[in-house]
């Protein structure tokens, strides 16, 4: 934690509306509770680490809120690749706005920020709770996404056309960039107009967000390929396996799944480098385990191993550098190499990428959306803006954008989780040179 | 059925050894009954097509067997690709033969018809029911499998040196033609080996074989394939979902997965064929689709399409002729269409094809290869030699291989399955000038 | 087969229109075909069973049909207990109405027949493609369900009010003969309404239907459970799992479950009688099989061992008596021998029942109601009536429906369904003295 | 948090062995790093509950071991009723201890505590890494499991005589209890056993425990039979759902259940006190859910309600005190009030518990099992003693048993878990006079 650390939450004004929640005010007198602006959660769970001054807000209702339910026109957008959970959260936003807040204005902008641009003309969905009633059981987003389209003059634009007072973007790391600049335009215009992020990152490479929704589940359909994998491994003469999973600066994917598995030997992710020859090599390594085993199972996040590849330059239209494909590049080497050495070998190439970030979310994806949905519903009716909902150490706090965004969460290659793995896959702790 | 038809089954010699299994004699005093040799089954179901000369032997216990079973030592191999089975089929063998029996020397031999060849070095992996207890739950093969390695007479010499005298070849329609090759051989040799194939084709493209095991849950697999990409479509701006599946010859798990899901536009298959261009073409066809509903999900058969590919000429270790990528092929011709009007579209291309082949068999599929494989076993502990277990015409049947490999089993593009497919998908009945 | 047999179809009148349905008319001219009035099944697979003169009508789209889809009102209505398909079913008729025929007065009635009553006062559910897009993923009906209301004279008079000249009737038994009175009302009052029926029976015991649909569906649910019982009674001190399944009249559930899992050690169904007492009598056996593995299966169809239980004499509203409850019967007499003879066990009792019924239909289910839903449709069209669509020797027929009600379908004691699942579970062929 | 707090860990005395495992024992050398043993994680997340003189330690491999590996012989033992993950465990400690320890004599204790007294003359089985290998895909206990058999001193006694120096104990509440009173024995014979525990309790009422495994398998499977019982209430007439779930004195998975479906109406734990009667009790609410939107599903936690119920003042095997049945009251209480007041309603009831107890952990849940399990073996190797493994601030901590034992961790219905289950479900905050 050597980055400046400042959790202060941007609001507003002040409130002034009581909350129509019926809930209880006093403590001790049983019954749900509002949540009052002084609770707050230690960014740490280690002594040394605590800063005692910078402390993160808790998420909740307020017993003040600061938009008069009435007044409000809701909208929601859904940016970026897919993700398990999207459409819970979008579900559990309508809901809190219409049942908790009485709000009947929520409108859904469709196909990412590309709808709020008049040339692309995508009429939008009105939304409530009839309509959002069965979508949690299924994949994707009812308001589509894409990437791209963050033109935030011309969006603050459509927003005033639109009358919204509240804005929800469901989204990675450039989709939240692009509300922090919304919410900067906002606030030049002196416009009242609250934007609150739900962060959707299923490589979980957001900082101060403990898991991203949708992770569980994404490592769920990553165990069913690589137990596919490992079944092709061990149905053939010195069998390899070969997935490709999410995860382009950040390996959690791969190795929670080589974790929940223990069929993997090789878990290849960007945090640890790898080189194919040499002693210590992956080749030789894979080589040693078919001696044992005569199969093999190698897990290689998409951003793994990029100093063996020649980098393209090139970025995709959320600006993301596009990576050359480490998974066909291993696939190709390894070949090469067995076939060099006169070894008798098959490998399978498993890319199960659209089949895992297309999936419904699994039910404690879908509990944990249902929360985050409703905590930014309270954060946008509480004035709160240019902030996400995060859950973090354990509570769900309010975390300013550029906070979130301003370094990638990666694996830590010296704690416990690598080590966990290394001691599941039982690969060299180092493997090169 | 044009071809000539003789269901003739070929048995080693006379049953005179009682079977041990405790079953009732006489039929209508109550309990389960021994099989009778003078049961038959109508090969067809309808009158016309019916030729009562020509009728199928009825599978199942006989009352008088020709095996000794303390003599027996059966030998069990699986070839080719994967399927969903192989492990129910192989534990129903042994299971049939270890506690009906009383059989107890099984012996399995690992990765295909290559493991009775010495230059492999392949121990071979000796079964009882305690081995099998729980390998119905897992995908692929204990045993391993392999395409190639059909060299009759050194397998034939193999089994001799191991003192085989029954065979259960778990294979497709080039597993079972080496069967057929090894059943002669055997005689050529004098031998009393029984040969027994138990018909494996995930395209469900062998005849007499009503429906092959596996198949289901093939179409199981696939429809969460098409459902992923039905989600993918739906999210993007006029998303397209391409989805390749097996079927080289014949389109049946297309066909049955566009019927399962209901979500399939374009149902393409080897048995009706399809131009790219011209009014009727499915690039036409495709953008009116997505001018009416700005998404699409297409099905594509690996071996549809070939007449708009260039053959490569070249065949795999089993014989089969390589086949160029119709779904590569699909995703550049759309991709390439849709740039070149001018028409912001977005392809996501799907191929899960060792998802599919590689997963446990469902529970239908696991009660069909329970029932196979025992079936088998009472049809080599008769004597019977040569042939195949299947399932048709609602009962279980001897069919001789050569019968089986004689015509590949297609879609008849006018017949129901692909007239309720076209309803389904309310793709043109005619998709080329 | 001693039940005379007559499956002539009854037809309200000559068809006269134009099916609106683009299909080629002309055989061997290649495409999607029309069903010719002359096409027949056979209702026997073998030889000797066979009636020539007794044939099974083919179903399908007719090229000439009676109603003018813009005339046609058409109603559908689920009765009795819940069924994996039943939305699939809805579905694929309002589909195959909508979008093949061009019909768009469909009208779902709610609760089953009691929908029709006017002192239920339950709104009917109008009925488009895009209300029933998603119902598929869901287990139950969206129209729901009752049993009883089977008052036939009120539900013409209802039908005549609503202008509906066409009714769906989904459901079992009860509901069927239900429908063949109300087909007889409707000849008496000279009214033009067709009247087809979709058989829905979970034990799969009406005659000539091969295998109901959401039957497959339901043995992979029993499935689970099944393997739950296992699981449990293998982690305790010589353990019992006993499961309750459905089957009425008929084990098919109970038996496919058994043959499914291999886990089973006694399947008790109504078709095969069975003692308590005595040396071979189920408790004296299942003592053997503690003493042999230290854990044992029982799977029970609810209507076995009813001559051990005393009946009751009730009936439910759809006229089935009530059967005494098998499983707790059992659990009890189990528990109490085990204290008797001072031995320590330990029973644990799973009744899958809802879970089971309530399911959304597995892939291969769905396909089948598709089709089913597809024939029903054409059925009515080219105006038959009092009839059910049924899937028979292989393929989609029409079948009166007092031949389907006739006569329960139950498993043969001597047939090769129950004689393996005497091999799976290798209990004894008799289990009475 | 009022308790006192003592974290100190027990250690059986001085590491002087050099631990086997290859990591760096360097920090900021990259690879993964040993934990040293003044690493420990605060308590609580908020700066006012911190209490910085008490603090946990943390859990992972140390560089100086305790026992030397080839001295080593570890038993295991699982106690209580089944939840899933106990197979992953057992895994992960016999893969930890062999693969990264070189431990290879581990041995299973049959059937709980059970298994140490003669009378039961069940036989260990010893463990290896083979035998374990696909254990985590199969839900229950390889060791089987079972109440009771708490005798301190016999248990002690024939640990010497097995001369074990590790003993693993898998188990909840009772289970722990066990644990500490054979370390206090162990103390008083001066022996160098150490006893680590793995918390199991499914209803994750331990303290100091963040979420016990087999708690997100459990939601799941919980989750699939609410969403069976909202089917049948959709299904019928005035239709009700009730779904008895886990949860003695603890509402977590009836809460967890709730927020993932959002089908729940009313969810009933015991935390939160509810009447029947009365103008806020379940009954008149349960009607007037039913006039608006005429189905309505209840959850209900096995130990909630039980002010309304007689209790039996029995207890079982484990000591835990027997439960009079909350859900068939309901049952029978709904039922008879709906008779009463004259109106049609149909109760369907649900009690999933053995299918949820004895499911095969979700990959989460595993992945947490194998961190769990290697986490205990690595305590052990330190020589620590009459501590659990526990995950609590997000990292893997040593507890003493007796704290996590102290108290029964609960549902704060002031917090905001209860919060979000009473937005989701609507119900009264209050449902009480």
């Amino acid at each position: 934690m050597n980055q400046k650390i400042d959790f202060t939450i941007t609001k507003l004004g002040k409130n002034t509306v009581k909350s129509p929640i019926p809930y209880s005010v006093e403590k001790d007198k049983g019954g749900a509770r509002f949540v009052s602006d002084d609770e707050f959660i230690l960014p740490s769970n280690t002594l040394k680490e605590q800063n005692t001054d910078s402390l993160l807000e808790k998420a909740g209702p307020r017993e003040m809120i600061y938009f008069n339910p009435n007044h409000v026109h809701a909208g929601i957008v859904t940016c970026g690749g897919l993700c398990p959970g999207l459409n819970d959260v979008i579900r559990a936003v309508v809901r809190t706005l219409w049942y908790r807040y009485g709000v009947q204005r929520i409108t859904g902008v469709r196909m990412g920020y590309k709808g709020f641009l008049p040339e692309y003309n995508l009429p939008v969905k009105e939304l409530n709770p009839y309509i959002v009633d069965h979508i949690h059981n299924m994949g994707g987003s009812i308001l589509g996404s894409s990437r791209g389209g963050s033109d935030t003059v011309r969006i603050v634009d459509a927003m005033e056309r639109m009358n919204l007072n509240i804005l929800f973007t469901i989204g990675g790391d450039g989709t939240q960039r692009g509300a922090l600049a919304i919410t900067k335009e906002i606030k030049k215009r002196n416009l009242n107009i609250a934007v609150i992020g739900v962060p959707k990152t299923i490589d979980n490479d957001l900082s101060f967000i403990h898991k991203s929704f949708g992770f569980d589940t994404a490592v769920e359909r990553a165990v069913e390929a690589v137990n596919t994998a490992h079944t092709e491994a061990k149905s053939a003469i010195d069998g390899v396996g070969l997935v490709k999973l999410m995860g382009r600066e950040s390996g959690f994917i791969a190795a929670h799944t080589s974790l929940a598995t223990s069929e993997v030997n090789f878990c290849l992710i960007p945090e640890a480098e790898f080189s194919l020859e040499g002693e210590n090599g992956l080749l030789k390594k894979l080589e040693e385990r078919l001696d044992a085993r005569h199969h093999a199972v190698i897990v290689v996040a998409e951003g793994a191993g990029q100093n063996l590849l020649e980098a393209s330059g090139e970025t995709d239209e959320s600006g993301n550098k596009r990576l050359a494909d480490i998974g066909l590049f291993l696939k190709e080497k390894i070949t090469a190499h067995f076939k060099k050495i006169g070894r008798e070998s098959s490998l399978k190439y498993i890319d199960p990428g659209y089949m895992i970030r297309a999936s419904a979310a699994n039910p404690v994806d879908s509990l944990y959306c249902a929360r985050l949905g409703a905590n930014a519903v309270h954060a946008a009716m509480s004035g709160r803006t240019g902030m996400l909902i995060s859950q973090w150490n354990n509570a769900f706090v309010h975390v300013p954008i550029d906070m979130a965004v301003s370094k990638k969460n990666c694996v830590d290659p010296e704690g416990s989780l690598w080590r966990d793995v290394i001691e599941s896959t039982r690969q060299p702790a180092r493997m090169h040179d």
